[in-house]
């Protein structure tokens, strides 16, 4: 007798877990060696660090003492002469120097982790998470599996509109759902948002620090922003606006979250972030549980190349990297999207970061299960339907004709070829 | 106006998580420089491969192709290569060639993780998790802020008693807690336990598979056993028995979790488990919201020194080196704990690991706000009371007279020393 194992019986949040959309696309992009994925967010392959990480391995592992303790168990908020660079680097990027301070900052494994802590702190099931409409896909499926009650906010060229985010707080007072379940969260990409592109204006910044203060003391409970600025190092011209954080001048209201993995090397799945104090606590009671600390020994090499200058020297040539990239998706797009007859699509064109976002006409259907995805597949070109990227927000309806493509993978080439695939799937489409 | 910031609500896990008793005696050690501790479970500065970590970066970061491969995204679940290698580890440690397979196995931030991501999976708040009583008490922290219902079972000489384990089981089923809120965990460290350094006995090991089988057969769904064998390879002389794993043989009864923190460097925080084939997906869901993937630099280092050797080569190094502290520590309780009049103090004869585990007699308070905690102190030498290794079970009252010492970190002189003034501190009090 064959039998079947009993099964085991998942906790809430276990039921409540779905697969990542992108799972299916990554899984495609296997199957089929010729296409050419302008989906996946990883970082360019060639532009990885490899010297500097070898030059910072070998320098703590030369010395016993400074090996012994990379090797060793580090702290649960991460080792401390790396907090202290880290607020170095905030600091001279906000050009707010001695002000931020070490013993707000804590290191995660990537700033994934420290998102998902935050959530955990905060938001019980119906607890309130404010978000870009769209938004990074992978917090929405963190969102489902936490039970929160999302809303998404509109963004237009200058990043979340302040007036909406003011409007979808109002309502959601008058609704009687904030102050709610937990504290509420306004998640903000303020710097080249995933998927977008987009950059929040540094106009616009002072206003939503004040929006959601002033919602916060009407609802007698503080609601926390948290900055996600993954890609800020990756500003390719010029100098990105500072940070939410700095508008935040007594810390309370921000939690700015920062990596290495984008600017750096994800396989180092190092991020940070600088907390308000009194969030400090129950963050690393969380982490404690999960992991009491991540690995030290990453920690220690990055400390090293942040203080040694390999850091800002990198940065420096993705920039340059990404940027060529960059313009070559755009010129293809002009060349190859700019004039299809019958369907005006039109896109973003973002100052750095890995993304561009797609507007096709509203009739076109860009979901997987839409003629588009597998005209697309069979052309050899895989790209992220943008309906992936709307939160879970019961009083919207996500629309259907968005894309990502992202230059951050494939070289200037494929990326050109990539886009004129994309292109020909479209007009074949607008033909029928 | 100096005002008060507005409060954050925490959720219901944010309330329940409360610190680490172990984190005021850290500071308590750091406070003191005198004071020789015998109460944090690192492993010893002096035996941290620096050589081996070195040999493994430098050859993985001098060939651009896996420089790149080691400093980029990894996947969810763990690099693969690594995962075959663990799967010839555990073959050949429990003598199954090719029977455990890397698809069912999972990389996580230390074997940590792993453990607060299968609670996560499987309980609910009110759901059952059965521990050896005492038992390690990170993991009691963390049952406490999934706000589980908590059984202990006792222990002797051979580990946790088989007949113990079945009555509570009993005992819960007859309570109606069994099926219960979640799937139930039952945890055991199976290898020089966390805090006693029992190890579970050979002929009771099948047995307590077959109790768990029953059980779950009883509740129409499956308990999980999760072993945790972190201290597993390090078994001073001859051979451990071989896993709880080893003899569930369809593998749908228990996840084997074990570590490189323990038998290799703690600065890598990274742990590993094999699963259930069917857990596997549910776990990785919870893994890709919180960080998709550990450290890929870290995993691939480790790769290395699993197939070089020198995985094999440290761990012996460090059982002989371990094997002499705890010769020491066992040889300065005899001299110095054996005959102290009025005092009957009983310690276990750990075969490897990093603890002994001390019964004073009954009367005798070690807790942390007993007498015999400050005069420890003030005779210079720190412990871990044992009252917080004891389980939050609501049916049991923990004893106070247990004490928890490790020989990871003093050196053998630290340890004959720390273990005189703790033989003082003791007679001092008998005397009064």
């Amino acid at each position: 007798m064959s039998s079947e194992p009993l099964a085991f019986e998942l906790s809430q949040r276990g039921h409540r877990t779905t697969d990542q959309p992108i799972s299916y696309l990554m899984a495609e992009a296997l199957r089929r060696p010729n296409l050419i994925s302008l989906a996946a967010g990883f970082v360019d392959d060639q532009t990885l660090p490899r010297e500097a990480v070898a030059e910072a391995a070998a320098q703590l592992l030369s010395d016993p003492q400074t090996a012994r303790s990379a090797l060793q168990y580090g702290t649960t908020q991460g080792y401390s002469p790396l907090r202290e660079a880290i607020c170095e680097h905030l600091n001279a990027l906000d050009h707010t120097p001695g002000r931020y301070q070490p013993q707000d900052v804590v290191v995660t494994t990537g700033s994934q982790q420290l998102l998902h802590l935050l959530t955990e702190v905060l938001i019980d099931p119906g607890g309130i998470v404010v978000t870009a409409w769209p938004t990074y896909f992978v917090y929405t499926g963190v969102l489902e599996a936490f039970g929160a009650q999302v809303r998404g906010v509109d963004m237009d060229e200058q990043g979340i509109i302040p007036e909406a985010l003011d409007e979808t707080l109002s309502r959601l007072e008058r609704e009687g759902h904030l102050p709610g379940a937990g504290a509420g969260i306004v998640y903000i990409t303020s710097y080249h948002q995933n998927p977008t592109g987009l950059t929040l204006s540094a106009q616009r910044r002072p206003r939503i620090v004040d929006i959601v203060r002033r919602h916060s003391e009407k609802a007698g409970r503080r609601i926390l922003i948290v900055e996600d600025a993954a890609y800020r190092e990756l500003t390719f011209h010029g100098e990105a606006p500072p940070s939410l954080r700095s508008f935040d001048e007594k810390g309370e209201y921000v939690a700015l979250l920062q990596t290495f993995s984008k600017p750096f090397a994800p396989g180092m799945k190092t991020g940070y972030g600088l907390l308000p104090r009194d969030l400090v606590g129950s963050v690393l009671l969380q982490k404690t549980g999960r992991d009491f600390g991540s690995s030290n020994f990453n920690q220690q090499i990055l400390n090293l190349v942040l203080r040694n200058g390999a850091f800002e020297a990198h940065v420096k040539k993705l920039c340059a990297a990404y940027a060529v990239k960059r313009d070559a998706m755009l010129a293809a797009l002009d060349e190859h999207l700019g004039n299809i007859p019958g369907a005006g699509v039109t896109w973003t064109k973002p100052a750095g970061g890995l993304y561009v976002w797609l507007t096709l006409p509203p009739g076109m259907d860009a979901g997987r299960d839409g003629r588009l995805f597998g005209r697309s597949l069979e052309q050899g070109v895989l790209f992220v339907p943008g309906e992936y990227c709307y939160p879970p927000d019961p009083t919207r309806q996500a629309p259907g004709n968005t894309i990502r493509l992202s230059f951050g993978v494939a070289d200037a080439q494929q990326i050109r070829r990539g886009v004129e695939r994309l292109g020909q799937a479209i007009a074949s489409l607008g033909r029928e």
